[in-house]
């Protein structure tokens, strides 16, 4: 049987946006040009469009004519959060993490396992000029070692900015670091003894996970939701069973699942720390990426048992290596830390990262990031739901740059990832992102660089691949 | 009874030496100047000026004239090598340190306790230069995080400068850090595990001691000796009833006494390594600051069990936090380690001194800096050889820039140091110096300032309040 006119036209467009030669929220042919382009009539073109409409594939705006829809959000293509009864463990390294991480900054592979910043987002014009200014008004003084809590002018500037998260700190209760790592490493060593007890979510940054483990301390996993972060309850129940030390949790725009606490749930979680006597480590590193532009409030809103902490790294440059810690109750011992291990932080960094937050169009630079963020996330996003099955799960982030794609029980990403490192393509598995090397049938894509064909491509070779890895 | 005129005037020009009003090496007036300006006869000069020479104030020249000598050097007056039997212990530290580096960077104290470069050393406008140069060629990229092992450009600088040391390292045999103080922690970690024991030099630089410290390892005191380093001897009796995983020496200008290690002494050493099973850490900050501008080879290159390590922190300048490592053995180790604590450096710092290490003058330099470095020791050693009461002994450096103090037993460099910072004058009292907070009768003055009047007047006023802490 020979399908109708219009249903033909019909596929065929839809395999055009499918394939991105019209991508998520272009102008889609206006229905004259299609009639006059494609040797149709009017009536014909029009049946095809309503059909495309009625798929979600385009929508008509008033006025302006018709544009390729986002895929459609249904709640069920939302990752599940992952429940499991939290017993405490030691940390098991997933054995996969050396082959993933030897991709790093190698431009044979697409970096979707590349959580980093850019080129087209890192303000290169801007650092330089401010370089040169630092070196010329600083002079030697910009070579000489930092003091022991950093520099004066950096703490200065970033106390201002933390005024927009609420936190209301004096320069003298900041210190810097070199970079987010060294921050978190500081929160932990502070709050917790070889050993002693965590709470991480479920999935957490392999980072934390990796650092947790080196300093010989136990974890218990708390399962994180895709879309309001860590579950309280069940840091909650842990509570009740174990005596925990320090919880570390990323509130806003949780890497990797891109979650964001709400504010009730930050004051639960604060509660509990007053409750149990355990501390907060809240890892705010992506706190300034909302794509909406708003700022969310530090849990050390609502509680005095926090340390807070941030880097430059997604934001402005990971080369400076600029990071920092609200210490809070922990202030003297993490000075003290600080002092014993890395006594002393870049010098001219520091400088040139308060220059830029004080006076260098902080806030603007970070307007046209998070547009870029934003940009890229929905256009990779949108291409994963065109590409990947129909039982392919993945969120929708509303601040910084990765996605958390869950695939069906029993999905080998490892197996998937090797495969996809064969394709030149890199990803991160869901193994690494967990304490126990579970999420196996979940992975993570970074969005930080530009999308555009090589990366569309690369989705739909990660869409055909995917379902040879179920089980 | 009224002394003769000669003696009169050769009391008057010794004291004027003393002060420093003619320091160490600067010309002194001619017989025949001083006779016009004092208007006395030529030969009451010429009596007074033998005086002067019999003295050791000041020496003739054949067809130059007179000069003001260096003090004279007995050998009793160096400082002698602290021997005591040495048992395996935890390290004390000394409660007076966070007073002393509460002080640094501070401009109302004379830095005499800073073992950083004066701003007079850091050639400030050449990495101006080069980081202009850095940001404008690599763009972005000198933004980006660093590959695992550090910038390779870095690395490739390095591994050219070691051939000097005798060191036949590729660029991928070389793990760069953020500094030496890294670098030392990777070390020991890839070494020692807690509960071990280490042997350090007594004294030894305190950062060692506390990162030894904080890593819960026990250390075995072995004696250093202010001209000769190490005492390998005794390192080898202490070998004889202990199992020692590292031993961890400055063998080059070692801080803070100056010494170092003859090449009999490093084949003994390595030997030792060898037979016993353990790993030497040469800690080699102080290498390229040979006065004389010779480089001292690695132990390296007499045995296996070496890991090398050094930084710009001396040398370039501190604030670029600039280290490495060469791990030999342990290089997938350190490799490991380091992605775990601090996975990355700063890009822009270690372009900038791969740049300046191989086109921007570093030998040039090298040459300008250590001149400078032996002036200001030779002048402060001379300062305090004046000053001070006959029983103080000093090294006389042949690198590097810290001086080594020792007073009679019985002397409280503690109570000492604290009158100094009194006077705003800021000292290391030798009790951070060791790990059994023993060395209270010595104390550390670092030399990498300028030295000018303040500095004079600081020796002076430390002259002179040192009696007091006799016992």
């Amino acid at each position: 049987m020979v399908s109708p006119l219009h249903q033909k036209l019909g596929s065929k467009l839809a395999g055009l946006i499918r394939a991105g030669t019209f991508p998520c929220g272009a102008r889609f042919p206006s229905i004259r040009h299609t009639s006059r382009e494609h040797r149709v009539s009017i009536s014909t073109v029009m049946e095809a469009y309503r059909h495309l409409e009625d798929e979600g594939l385009i929508v008509a705006k008033p006025r302006s004519g018709y544009y390729v829809a986002p895929p459609k959000i249904t709640a069920d293509r939302f990752p599940t959060t992952i429940t499991k009864s939290s017993k405490p463990i030691r940390i098991e390294r997933a054995s996969i993490f050396e082959t993933v991480m030897a991709t790093q900054g190698d431009p044979a592979y697409v970096p979707f396992s590349t959580a980093a910043p850019d080129d087209g987002i890192v303000p290169h014009s801007k650092l330089a000029a401010i370089t040169r200014e630092v070196m010329r008004k600083h002079g030697s003084e910009a070579l000489r070692y930092t003091p022991p809590l950093g520099r004066r002018e950096l703490r200065a500037a970033l106390s201002r900015r933390l005024f927009d998260t609420g936190l209301k700190v004096a320069p003298d209760e900041i210190v810097t670091t070199q970079g987010g790592t060294e921050a978190l490493l500081l929160a932990l060593r502070a709050t917790a003894q070889s050993g002693d007890l965590v709470a991480v979510e479920t999935p957490s940054y392999f980072g934390i996970l990796h650092l947790v483990r080196d300093l010989g301390l136990r974890v218990i996993e708390i399962p994180a939701d895709p879309r309001g972060g860590l579950v309280v309850g069940a840091l909650e129940s842990a509570l009740k069973k174990h005596r925990i030390a320090a919880c570390v949790v990323q509130p806003h725009f949780q890497n990797p699942i891109g979650s964001v606490m709400p504010e009730a749930n930050k004051k639960a979680l604060a509660a509990l720390a007053d409750e149990y006597g355990f501390t907060i480590i809240e890892d705010d590193v992506y706190g300034d990426l909302g794509h909406d532009g708003s700022r969310q409030p530090s849990i050390a809103n609502y509680g005095e048992r926090v340390i807070h902490l941030g880097s430059v790294s997604k934001t402005i440059a990971p080369g400076l290596r600029v990071g920092w810690l609200v210490p809070g109750a922990h202030l003297d011992e993490i000075r003290r830390l600080k002092c014993i291990q890395c006594p002393w932080n870049g010098t001219l960094s520091e400088l040139v990262v308060a220059g830029f937050l004080d006076a260098g169009g902080y806030d603007r630079h970070l307007r046209r990031i998070r547009g870029l963020y934003a940009a890229q996330c929905a256009r990779t996003r949108d291409a994963v739901l065109r590409h990947f099955p129909d039982w392919t799960r993945v969120n929708q982030p509303a601040g910084g740059f990765v996605l958390w794609v869950e695939m069906p029980d029993g999905f080998d990403s490892e197996g998937f990832t090797r495969a996809a490192l064969d394709r030149g393509i890199s990803i991160s598995p869901g193994t690494i992102f967990s304490a126990s090397c579970g999420l196996n049938h979940c992975f993570r894509l970074s969005c930080g660089f530009a999308f555009g064909d090589r990366t569309l491509e690369a989705i739909a070779t990660l869409g055909k691949l995917a379902p040879h890895y179920l089980p």
